[in-house]
Order: structure tokens, then C-alpha cells, then sequence
């Protein structure tokens, strides 16, 4: 692996993606980094950032950037701010051999050239201090969401959270700071016991049948079912939160005539320069490691 | 003035007006008021609510509502959901003599004819409740226009209140609660002493010149001029939470190539459910104190 | 009245009071002004702090800065920290003609001697930056008592403020910073409005009637009566914030066995430095002010 | 292992400890569970509660609790409200066999004898609800002794908390919740993302040395050694709350004049209550558990 000091000098090649690439790109190069861009010509103020061919990019760079996720399908890049379709083949793949690669979530883009076994390929999404900052981020977003789309105020609102983990602490936290009346469901009983201290209401999966005003979903498994939603009022929202097939029971709040609102990749979405910033510290962070 | 008994059993008449109103329909309805409503046919969700023509709810009501504010021009009545345009002479003005008529910013109506002398017109606006509420629905309001348009995250950001009157002092908590650094200006010793006792960073209007990431002015008077602007970075946000002409110098920060957002109404644009219930409860507190 | 910089060049004398005149000697000679101290002989840590007598006080120091309050009984000067017994008579006030003094409640100090007629005081109790910091400095001692006293914790607990001025609403504040459940009450709906919005429960003043962990009074008129004490667990704690005779039935809280801690003075008592600091700051903003 | 009910049937016997068993019996007492108590007759408000000796105890109830810790030697019961010493030997571990027995760090206890092998016993320390609320109780414990011990106020103070494991992220939260300003040292970068998105200052352990006004230590392991205290002021106050030796280098404060806190067991000092509470909560959700 390139050492952060040889990073720096050779350069940083940054290659698809969406706005958070960008604000990586200029991020590194607020710090005195070299920096190349390709794929992002249709991205916003790219003023500044030389924006290179593919196979410039990989001839310049030593390390290079690829989005979060890098592919969707398995079979192109990532490149939403494009017109250029980047096939994963041998020949693309071929074209990092013996270079430094990061990416988010890798393991599609791996399989589709053997090549890519020889390529020293790292995973930034895996690090737990970017789970960590993208779970913030997600709460932020959500709140934001929240203040946006619920007719009502989130001050003195009775807002559920269902879960404990990294984004529901989160959201908790958040909530409580924006004057709501914050419960929060969660099995473990140690959690349970955190909430209560934290100022919030606990409640158990059995007892989320009451009407709330903002419920936001973390959960990926369906914690929201019929029953829970038919307490809800008409002007209640749902925010959902978790990855596919979340923990709303979306057939029941049709019926009901209740609103789900997806919100998944809230990070990217509303907060692209804080996901950048945050993928650079990670990424100079495994640089620094070695 | 009637008395809140026999205002419940005449009904209330809702008339004109943005989704507040509606809002303020449904409450009342709620609590088991009868409610009627005019000018208010292009709402959304009107089931339940009988919408009648302008005469009929005159007829009808005897306390009448007026939308906040009652007119924008002095001309017509402020009636941005109906297709009708109610035109504010001696007829109209004639239709509530010997009613009890609530509106919000009433002066310019009452203007419009000398029968409204005969009429016992009260602003809610007026109400310290109502401008307390709306307060903290502004200041929500803002956070979440921040979330959704700030490319980076509140969390950890260095954020600018200015002033410290009553959209300060709630922005101040909530952006604490969000997670940001926040930083107020006021001009009173006990304002800047409370900023600090907070958890807030204090400052002196001579001390503004330097970076923030979202600033946020309440001050009605030029606080953010050339020489602040020039010390913001291009990805800053600024935010216009004053009447006009605001607080901040739009033509500095437009060469500056900064971004403003000006922010008017916020209570009503993100928040017409609250804002209505808000003026249910003060028109039934005034209707209560007779 | 001397201006700030002939203030610092002369000097400032400090008499009397307790361990906050201590910081404020501190303070004032940390930012470079000579200082002499009186009577002052018995408190901890004064190295570095030139102690003189009543005379050579006067005769060195242009202001004089009195403790708070000044005087408890109008007859002697308030010298808790010393053996000595400063009556005050004119043969005391005389030292003072010409100068410039600033004290705390002055009214009774004043009273002790004509002479006083003739000599610029100036309260700084009556400032507002004062009122305001000792608030906060009150609801922080308050919930310091409150860790300290009740047995079981803050976090997740009911309690109750009353009283929704400066010292409440900071309380309010805090409290919840602490993860309690927060209940306030007032009379006025803006001051409901606020607490609700603030994620506090708002309460009426007929409502108190239900059990609280922990209530904090705050207002200056018996709030807290028989029929509410009824309905206290004995292992609740009761604080009495306001001055006497307070809020709290004494009386029925003895016969009901619930205990009542008095607590005044809680700045002095409990944060003397950041009360000397706050003094130093407004004796100087009023200096500056001339 | 006996189920819930058999043992809310059957009695609970308390014996020893401190103030905690107190609450602990009471607590078990108001959700309608027989108890009896032993070894706590120095105890206040005992009244209701039967206390009887150690043999009646062990014949009435199947299931005993022991304290936190049961014992602090190995060789004696720890029982500080009681003029018994009961020694731990084969008699008394006999009265248990066949039992369920509960209590706090439990090696040291069956060490005292064999037959304890034979004994169905719990340590309900080790639960993670258990350590979780400890966390909570420490960090409120925590705050009460810095408002109480510093002389300066924690609203707009320095505050720095070494480590950010479960006392300390429950420290971030309150201080910030009473107005200071946090700093927060760690090592991992995932925790300095969550204390900055938090709006606390992330600090590295080579950051340190710069002055604060309340310093919390969490970490067991010398992190404010005399270059960090060097930097401090007189005035300063830092509380140890790591256990022996803890992270301040005390010699290096001792010859600086720096104060320095030890604050062990802060839950069971502070909080006996919540303690009892949390324990009766932990040994009734084993019970359920099985």
C-alpha cells in the first residue's frame, strides 16, 4: 500500500459518482493534494479541477477513488454525473493493475474481472468510522426531511424511533434537540435502559400500538405492521429509514392512507460535501495505516 | 365579544387563506366546533369540511376568521387557494357588522371601509403566544432548510446566529441539539451572557468577520455587510430569516458569488399544521378571556 | 464617575463579602489592574493578594468595590471572611466622599449615613447581565443540590419547575440536558408556548396535583400547597428556589414528612469564581459606560 | 434457575450492603413482592420492611440477594450498615445451597468455599443493563460533584472528558446539556467522528496539554500525565472516575497544587435509588430470562 506522503505527491484520481466525489476531490485538494477527475463532467463548479480521460487518470494517479457504491449493477461504474458508460471488463480492470483502489462496497466491481484479484483494492464504506459519520448524517437528514415534509412542528411532536443502533442514537439525540417528545423501541434491555436516561420514552416492540405524530423507521425488519399503523392519524408521517424492504408494512399504511416517505441514501443526498470530507479522512486514515 | 360557549354552538366561519386555515378548520372541527369554510377550494384534503360561498358563511357564523395576513394589498382578501377574488369594499365589510371578526395584520383591511369601525375586528397576530409559536416554528423551519440545502452537515459545523431576540434564542437551542457549533451576536451585555452560559459562543457585532458554514440572520438591520461576506467560503449558506430588507448585504454577497436564501414565512410554508393549530388555541384563549 | 483606565491605573479596592469579592480580586488583577483587599483576613488562598486595612484602602483606591449584599442588617458592613466588625457610620462613609463605589443591594448601606448622599454608588445587582448570569448560575447549583441530594437520578426522573422566568427557563434547560423529564408551569400562554416547544411538558398552575421526582420552585408565591404535597412520594426531594417566604407549604410538607431543601444564595455558595467574574465584567461594562 | 413468579411468591431475603439493597428492597416491596432484609439495621427508614437474622432469611426465601460487591476481601460479608460481621465460611455458604442467589462481583465469594459450587449463583454486575445504567448514574454523579466542587460554573466552561466509552459519550452528553463547552479525547477514529457530529471538540491524546477548567478522567491508563497538568490552572478541578490507579498522574498534581477528585462509585454514593431500582430491574429480568 502507497504511504499517504507518496499519495499526496503522485496524486489522487477520483472516477464517478455523485457530488460526493466532488467535494472529495476538492477536499483533497484544499489540502495540497494532486488531483484528477474524470466521469464528473456534468457535476456543478468543477472550476479548478482538471477533469482527465479515463485512461489519463489511471496513468497519472497512483491511488484511485471510486464512488460509494462503485458499481450498482455489477456491470458499469457508478457514474451518475456522466454521459460516459464505463463497461467493467478485463480491459478496465487491467488499467489498475499494480495501483492503489478505493471504493465503497467493492465486492461487485471485484467480480467482474479476474483481474481485479491482483489490484490492492480497499473498501472505505467497510471502516467503522464512516458507518459511524454516515449514521449522523442520516439522522441529520432525516430530521431535515422531517421539518421539510410534516405539516406539524417536530417542537413538542411525539416522534417514534424504532431501533438503537448507530442511526437511531442518532436521531434521538437530534430529535430531542429540536424540543420533540422522543420514544424509542429497541429489544435489548441495556438499551432500553439508555433511552430512559437519555431523556426519551422506552418501549418495547409490543407497545409501539399508539398514535405519534413523525415515526422514523431504522429497522430492517417490519416492526411497523398493521396493527402499529392503524393507530396512526392521517397527518402522521413515516420515515423510512432502513434498506430495502425496511420495517414499514407498506401495503397496511396504503390502505390506511398514511405516508411513507423513503428516504434511503440521505448521506449522498443532502449532505455530499459532509460525505465527502468524511471519505477523505477515512481514506487518508487507511493511507496513514498502511 | 362572544364568549367561547356560544361561539362553539354558532360555528366558525374559516375563510381565505393558505393551508393554515385548513388546519385551523380541522382543529376546530376536532374539538367539536362547527366549522364552515369558503375560499379555500383549491386545499388539498378538504373532506369533512363544508365549504360554502361567502354570503352563506356570513350568514351562518358569527365568529368569523380571517387569514393571517387578511389582505396583502389592502385590495382583495388574501385568498392564494381559491380561484375567486374577494374584493374588500362597503359590501364585503357590511356582510360582518354586529360579528366577531379575527384576522391576522388586520390594519390594512380595516382600512379598506369605514364599516369595519362598526365591527369587533382583533389581530392574533398581536398575541404574544402566537409570536412566541411562531417563533419556534421559524427557527424549525430554518434547521430544516439548512439540512436540506447546506451541501456539508450541521453536526460540527461553526454556525452564525445573529441577534438574539426570540427566533435567536430558539435557532441558538436547536442547532445545539443538531449538533453544530453555534456563535450569537446581540448587542446586550445580558443577551451575550446567556449566549455563553448556553454553551453558545458570545460575540460582539465588531467580531463577525470570519468563516462560518451556515449563518443565520434574525436582525432586521445590514449586520452582515462586505467586510463579513468576504471572509465566508463559496459552499457557506446564508440565510434571510428578517423581513426586508434583511440583514445581509445581497449585492456584496452576490458579487461575492455567495449564496442567500431568503427565508420569509417559514411558519406557513414548512409548518401549516402547527401554525394553525397555534391560531386555534389563541383565538380560543381570546374568545376565553372575552 | 472615573473611566476604565484611570480605574485600572489607580486601583481597585475590595472589602468585605465572601469568596466571590475573593475571584473578583482575582479576576480584576488577572487582566492587569492593581488591587488591595479588606477584611478578607480569613479567606483561603489570598497569596498574591495585598491586604491592607480599612484606611489604607480608602486612602489608595479611587473605587471601592462592596460586597453582595453590601450590608445584611444596615448596620454592619457584610465581612463574612473577617474578624473584624465594620460599623457603618459616617465616620466609615466619610473615607468614601469623592470616590467612586459599586455594591450589591446598596439601599440599606446607604441609608446608614448622610454622607452617602455625597459619594457616587452605583448597584451592580441592578444590572440585567448580572440578573441573568446569576440565573444560571442558580439553576446550575440547583441541579447540582438535586444530583447531591436526591437518591435516585435525574435521568429519566419527573421533575417539576415552576415558574417559567430567567431562573426557570434556564432550569428547564438543564435539566433536560441531564435526561429528565421536564414539567414547567406558568401563567402566561406565550410562556406555555415556550415550554411546550422546548420538548417540557407545559402544566397550568391547576395541574400540579401528580407526583414529581424532584420540583424546583421557583416562584415567590405559594405555588406548592397542601393539595399538591398530598400527591409527592416521600422519597421525592423539594428545592426552594425563591426568596422567602417562597412557594413550598412548609408547614404541609412537614406533616406530610417530605423534605424541603432551602436553597439561597446558591451563586455565592456554589460558584463564588464565576460569580466574582460576572461582577468584574459588569463593574467594568458600567465603568465603561461611565 | 427459579422463575419470576415462584420467587415473587416464595420472598426475596437482602442482605447487607448499602443503601442500594435499601432501595432495592423497597422496590421489589412495591411491585407486591414479599421481602425480608437482613444486616442492614444501621439503615434509615426501615420502616415496613421485616428485618430478620441470617438464618431466618436463608430458611424463608428461595431466592437471596447479596450486594455490590458481595464482599470486598473474601472474607467477610459486606455489610457497612450493620454492627455483624458475618464471615464467609463453609456454615455459611451452607445456608444456601439449593438456593438462587444474586449479588455483585461474585468471584471473590465462592471463592470463600466449596460448597458455593453448589449454589446456583448470579452476578448480576455483569449485565449489561446493569453496567449500562452504572454508566448513566456516573456520569450525573459526575456533573453533581463538579457543580459542587468547582468554584467556577460549568455553563460556558472548558470541559475535557477523557475517553468516549459508556461513562464518557454519557459525560459528553450531559455537559453539554448544562452549557459547557466539550472537549473529548479518544483513540479510535470512529468515536472522534461521533464526538465532533455531537458538537463536542475531538481532541487526540497528544492534544491535551492546553488548559481546561473541569477535567473528567474515564480512562483507566495514565492519559494526563504532568506535560497535560502542566497546562492547567490553579483553579482547575479534575475528578477521577477510572478506577485504581486511574489516568491522573497524581504525583505530578500533588507538586503542581492542582486538585485533584477521586470519585469512585459514584451510582451507589449519588444515586442509592436509581441504583437499588436498576438492580431490582436486572435481577428481575434474569429471573424472567431463566
Amino acid at each position: 500500500m502507497y504511504g499517504i506522503q507518496s499519495a499526496r505527491q503522485t496524486g489522487f484520481g477520483i472516477m464517478g459518482g455523485d457530488r460526493r466525489q466532488l467535494y472529495l476531490a476538492r477536499a483533497m485538494q484544499e489540502e495540497g493534494c494532486k488531483v484528477y477527475v474524470s466521469c464528473l463532467e456534468n457535476a456543478p463548479c468543477t472550476a479548478g479541477l482538471p477533469q482527465v480521460g479515463l485512461h489519463q487518470l489511471a496513468e497519472s494517479c497512483q491511488v484511485v477513488l471510486f464512488p460509494l457504491p462503485a458499481t450498482r449493477d455489477g456491470r458499469y461504474l457508478n457514474t451518475p454525473l456522466s454521459n460516459l458508460e464505463i463497461w467493467l471488463d478485463d480491459d478496465f480492470a487491467q488499467l489498475f493493475v499494480g495501483k492503489q483502489v478505493f471504493g465503497g462496497m467493492m465486492d461487485k466491481l471485484k467480480a467482474s474481472s479476474p483481474l481485479w484479484q491482483s489490484v490492492d483494492c480497499r473498501d472505505y464504506y467497510a471502516r467503522e468510522e464512516l458507518v459511524t459519520g454516515n449514521a449522523f448524517l442520516t439522522a441529520e437528514g432525516a430530521v431535515g426531511l422531517a421539518v421539510q415534509e410534516y405539516e406539524g412542528s417536530l417542537g413538542g411532536a411525539r416522534c417514534l424511533v424504532t431501533g438503537f443502533g448507530r442511526i437511531g442514537k442518532a436521531l434521538c439525540g437530534m430529535l430531542r434537540g429540536m424540543g420533540a417528545q422522543v420514544f424509542c423501541s429497541a429489544r435489548k434491555a441495556a438499551d432500553l435502559t439508555a433511552v430512559r436516561a437519555l431523556g426519551c420514552q422506552p418501549l418495547e416492540y409490543s407497545q409501539l400500538a399508539q398514535p405519534f405524530q413523525v415515526l422514523f423507521n431504522t429497522v430492517p425488519a417490519q416492526v411497523l405492521g398493521a396493527e402499529v399503523l392503524a393507530r396512526q392519524r392521517q397527518d402522521s408521517l413515516l420515515i423510512e429509514l432502513a434498506s430495502a424492504p425496511g420495517g414499514i408494512d407498506l401495503e397496511a399504511a396504503g390502505s390506511l392512507g398514511l405516508r411513507v416517505l423513503p428516504a434511503p441514501s440521505l448521506p449522498g443526498r443532502m449532505s455530499p460535501k459532509a460525505s465527502g470530507e468524511l471519505i477523505k479522512e477515512t481514506v487518508f486514515r487507511m493511507l496513514e495505516e498502511g
